[in-house]
């Protein structure tokens, strides 16, 4: 069975950062960050990020997400969120169970959300009987494949912040979301108004390790704290520190967000010479959401694992690219549906 | 600044476990253990314990206390451990967090703790007023460098067992426990009647990675879920995987336990060549617990770092050893001792 | 300002109520519910529902809905319930905080639900990625003012179970459906398969205190510890419990439910008459749910208070009758509506 | 079998408060607080307290405690508290749960500590491994019958803030300290610095209701959230309310406490005159904490139901006295002793 297409995390680790933790495998170290990698990836963040951060490493996005939620949040209050998104559906309850927080959805057709979307919910603010939204939680590019702009992003931080809520933003692609905009890291965030960014690594060609980015700083001052108490620090640090040295240093995470998108625009317009094969989204990033007749997919599934889930309108399949696709794996799973269409 | 001693999490990685990890690093597999390396960890599990278990691979030790506490416990409900052991002093409150439960401290001089320091935290046993008493976590060695011998395990848990508790190891360092006892990992943990064991790998010479394995499988049926809600789910399992697979069947865990243990009791008797140094325990596994003329330790903590703590009877240092440490490293330690004494 | 038909809970104490409690009232007795008052209350439940029961008293009914779900489920499970419904909206978070646990609303016209709303919730059983259904939580009356009938109520306990799910009812005002159904509170609780039942005394005519009812008696047998954890147990409980004592006892429940539902209908007979009111719902137990012309409103709200709700069709207004309203006082707000229409 | 002395809470509602329950069961009012009992209650508390407090009522003493420090902690903080008080071992681990915090106890003799006790918990102030403490919690008087002079207070009060830490006072039984010292509640509280105060009323004579009170009204602006998400507001508040009103009004709690002080005081001078008799401490408030020969102790047993708990010197018995305990009562209790002396 392959399972290049199942997701990006099915992908190995980038040879690039596999040579920078055998370069960081030297000698004795002092332990949970207290290292001169440490030091080099956080100064790698400030280089994109400018000096106004406060970043910490974590193991996996889940403990990113569930960390930068509880560390500001009260259990009283709510993260308003699309109803697909990761912390809703795919945490298994991590969010709720570390805040004690209500999570509100918003129904949305395309993955995004926007201020009309999020208002309805805030006419609860300031009723002791009603959870109280405080954080706005969106994902660039979403879990359906689609794009926030920055004039988008914006204008759900500014309509945020005038309404006293944060925005978190779930950055596990978020170098896939940088090679589509064509902006840089800190154009697509902190520019934005974004106040806390999870950002993912393993996701983009890392072997594990996602950072926690406080462009709120004030937010941040105490998250040291919450990440131990949340089970998310690692004592050999180096060996996260130096992969993001590397991810970050070397703009690996732009090299590989952008061929893992020009591999699934590349398979997406070999998908549409395909007769019956209907798109749920025009794929904006690193994702294929599409429905195809049932035969097509069964003989695709004979040879590539893939998800297809059942919605309302019918099964979607998802195809997912990486930075280690291939054209070629590509074009012998395109051979199985032109074989049989 | 040198921190050979100053804990067996500032080495690096073991080579041989770099190496299972890049001849990992091959192509598209499923993520969160639905892979080869997993499948084979596991075995490699079964083999050391039997069939009878069930085993997760999670990120770290302070998860896998929390989470092998929190799947097995309701909020009302209580932990017996020693005061000092890591779940009560050195995970920030995790355990509290996630369980909701109360953890109930004995004191000791020696780390470890008997039925008659757990007998008189059952009289609450059946009162609604109280913390329920429904697990004893020990740790083996103890964070102060001492052993249970299997018949004090064994105690321990036929006592628990009796009064309707389960019996929990931290075995963060099970594999110098292992070597230091001369028996295998089941003779000590499962044999002895322990539920459910932290398993160790970090601090062992992996990069990442433990285990919560379970004796009692019953106990341990849901875990899977846990592990994501409680944020400890790696996506690229395999990277996870294939250190395990390595640490247990080449019997890594074992060679470097004993290469540290034997570290440290070379260590413990050159120490006591040294006027004035005073042993707070024997040292019985990998660490030493001393206390030595100020002047000494001035002396030694300009070129070394490590850990000494208040204590009532005075200032006591810690000295680690790991799979790392070298002979030349703790006569360049003495050396210092030497010169200055 | 007159609060007759803002909410149930406007209302005072009965005076039946203020009897009884007068009675216990006298000398020492045990605290926590070892006393007699607590013996004859929960005699007065195994009156109505029989032996096979287990039954405590708590404050309020957050306080029940919160430690009834929490009791029974993992933080990594889920209840499905109405978009609506009392826990999802009403309960500032309390459930998710105390369980831990997402909830997973289900749209609904009508407040009520159908096994074809919970069903497609049920495919992400046996999947680590996501919360894992547990409990069905269904209220009734709905928090809309319908009815589900026992064949309803059935037929989501059959599904349920045969999915591995309990199911959980707030009965807030249980008396009420008793009343509207015809039918014993053991009719529609217990013989429908409900496990577990919020029931309901303050808003029917008590000072404070509602029941937490186990109909499968294995899921409440340490639901003591679960009370005092989630710190819901009463020292002078006499004083519930006396009040239970009455209340079922000289089915009081019933009474008031009833004068409380009778009210009602006459007050829509009423409200029918008025040109320009339309019914969001058909009133089906103590509550009307009403759109009406801007100008009557606005005249009502000089007089009365009571809640209006911006929803999607427009502004809704709520009326809610209890024991304790008069004939006169719905002639009273009659005439506001009459003068002005 | 005799309750009289088994706890004060096995005491009825003292008859004003009946009378005031009363009079405020009369026609509508809105609920949750929003209600003009409330505002007089409120109102009865700044005359005790000043302008500059913030206070809620909620139901009871685990409540309080709990939410109060809910309120102000993090999940990575800490509670310093003696080992015996009532939210270490009384409360079967509800602060635990919701506020997700480790409670370090410090042992003591008189159920009293210092801040020579609380000091040495300090030095872990700064390190992410170690949960930090923030609160120190004394209640006054203790559970073991001891009272803090305001002295004692204020010096646990500026150690604390000059190490950034608050103090919560556990009152559940105020009106005895109040009584005992012969102060003001103000200055026995807001004058000596604590932060934030679990005001008992249940135990003073009230039927149930507590108050929590905030003199760092920075502190204290959200409580209304967390008294809601922690299960703790009443819906028909007035019930609560009226009872304060009159609790503070009338200073019914000092006439109580001052009652249940003098019963106290003449039952240990009784009791001195008794051959074997041994007073764990001397009694200060309304607790007695004795040693007595075994026989004697069954005979009173036979008629008398008290607690007796075994600590390392052997058995000791607590004879508490409540506002409803009478002269008589003692001497029909003595009466068993000198029969049987």
């Amino acid at each position: 069975m392959n399972y290049t297409f199942a997701s990006d995390n099915c992908a190995g680790t980038d040879k690039r950062i596999m040579k920078a933790i055998e370069k960081a495998n030297e000698g004795f170290t002092l332990s949970y960050g207290d290292d001169v990698y440490t030091k080099a990836a956080v100064e790698a963040f400030i280089k994109e990020f400018g000096n106004d951060i406060k970043v910490y490493f974590v193991y996996n996005g889940t403990g990113a997400n569930t960390l930068a939620l509880g560390s500001i949040l009260k259990p009283y209050q709510a993260v308003i969120t699309p109803a697909f998104s990761h912390i809703s559906v795919d945490e298994t309850g991590a969010p709720e169970k570390y805040t004690g927080c209500k999570i509100i959805t918003c129904a949305t057709e395309t993955g995004k959300i926007g201020i009309e979307d999020i208002r309805p919910h805030l006419d609860v603010l300031g009723t002791v009987h009603h959870s109280q939204p405080k954080v706005v939680s969106i994902t660039n590019p979403t879990e359906e494949g689609t794009l926030y702009n920055t004039d988008e992003i914006k204008e759900i931080c500014d309509f945020s912040h005038e309404h006293g809520l944060y925005v978190h933003m779930d950055g596990a692609r978020i170098g896939n979301a940088a090679a589509a905009l064509g902006k840089s890291l800190k154009e697509i965030t902190a520019d934005c108004g974004v106040d806390v960014l999870s950002f993912g690594g393993t996701k983009g060609g890392m072997m594990f390790g996602e950072a926690v980015v406080f462009f709120n700083k004030e937010l941040g001052v105490d998250f040291g704290y919450f990440r131990k108490n949340g089970t998310q620090l690692h004592s050999k640090m180096r060996f996260i520190s130096a992969q993001f040295e590397a991810y970050l240093g070397d703009k690996m995470y732009l090299d590989n967000g952008k061929h893992a998108n020009d591999m699934c625009r590349y398979f997406y317009e070999q998908l549409k010479k395909i007769e019956g094969i209907e798109f749920v989204h025009e794929p904006q990033a690193n994702g294929i959401f599409i429905k195809m007749p049932k035969r097509l997919a069964e003989e695709a599934l004979k040879e590539y694992f893939f998800y297809d889930m059942d919605t309302k309108e019918g099964k979607v399949m998802r195809l997912m690219c990486s930075f280690a696709t291939k054209k070629e794996d590509i074009d012998d799973f395109m051979r199985i549906l032109i074989q049989n269409k």
